[in-house]
């Protein structure tokens, strides 16, 4: 069986966890404290040399890592149900709203938290005034989602994608820095209502 | 015939450049002053609300960006040569180096650049503390790198693939940060000097 390495409580992991449970596809799940450092074992930076999580072990110790990554490998390998569109067009849209989301959502969201908090300051600087801009970043690519949202059910469109997992992992993170959805967001709060519904949002 | 909406001297619009050149796709190259803000005009915000270039029309009117949605586009409606892996695990393999360059490479040097010269500071508030560690993150990807050159004559294998290409881009544009590659980087300067010498590396 295959293993996933990733950290309960972090948002990276959860969008492969929820990649996974959409796909019901079953690995070991081995859990990593980020916070005391684990991830940068030297049997941990073979696995990945950037020491991050999550990774995913395959039955013959090749090492995946990159949530993107991970779920294009699974996305191949298990086709169905489809997570990354299904034409040529439709895996293009959907990648375009994944890399909105990574880029304009949970990129800033995590770098206002890393800058804001200082969490890792005891393996990168923090420049506080950089994570305010970060979480503003963040805000303007909410109102950008909620103008998509206005007009699909899902982010790429009329089907639940990896690009919907990226966004909830991304905004409940949120919470950690004080954000929250508000009536500034009503196609985005309606969207969140019924995706968080999902079995796999739990996983 | 698509057109690619693009700024010649701006990297990101040079990866997709890259890719189609790799392909032997034509099309018609728009280009959009950023500078001058001609990517925030309405029309160009119809066609991209983030207002980033490239952006890839197609000949019914729908617009792609984000350049890796337009190479997955690109890559299923024109599969050879193969540039983004053929088996799950290539696919896999290629997408986790696409990503490590993309946020390794090309975001640290595209933030270093943006803070420390304040080159967009009518559109956002440059913070030069935090554009310097951008450009510390981005020497140790190029570490990480040289590591993974060690062992392979291209980043994601034996093939040429697309994360070269967004390694090369990003490699070239550090030059406007005074960051060039240097004899601690012996792998990367002898990958460098061949990928350099493709015909699409002109394009």
């Amino acid at each position: 069986m295959m293993t996933l390495y990733e950290t309960k409580t972090a948002p990276n992991p959860r969008r492969v966890r929820m990649f996974l449970t959409e796909k019901g596809v079953g690995v070991n799940y081995a859990q990593i404290d980020i916070e005391k450092g684990e991830n940068l074992t030297p049997e941990m930076l073979a696995k990945n040399p950037l020491g991050k999580v999550p990774i995913l072990e395959l039955e013959d110790g090749t090492c995946i890592s990159e949530c993107d990554a991970i779920c294009t490998y699974l996305e191949a390998q298990f086709p169905e149900p489809c997570l990354m569109g299904k034409t040529p067009l439709g895996k293009g849209i959907v990648a375009m709203w994944q890399r909105r989301m990574e880029v304009g959502l949970m990129l800033p969201i995590g770098q206002c938290f890393q800058h804001t908090t200082g969490y890792f300051r005891d393996r990168m600087t923090p420049v506080p005034e950089f994570g305010q801009e970060a979480g503003k970043d963040y805000k303007k690519s909410l109102t950008i989602l909620d103008q998509c949202l206005a007009e699909s059910e899902f982010i790429a469109g009329d089907a639940f994608s990896i690009a919907d997992i990226t966004a909830l992992c991304a905004i409940d993170f949120a919470r950690v820095v004080k954000m929250r959805l508000d009536d500034n967001h009503p196609n985005v709060q309606r969207w969140h209502a019924s995706v968080s519904q999902r079995p796999s949002a739990k996983a």
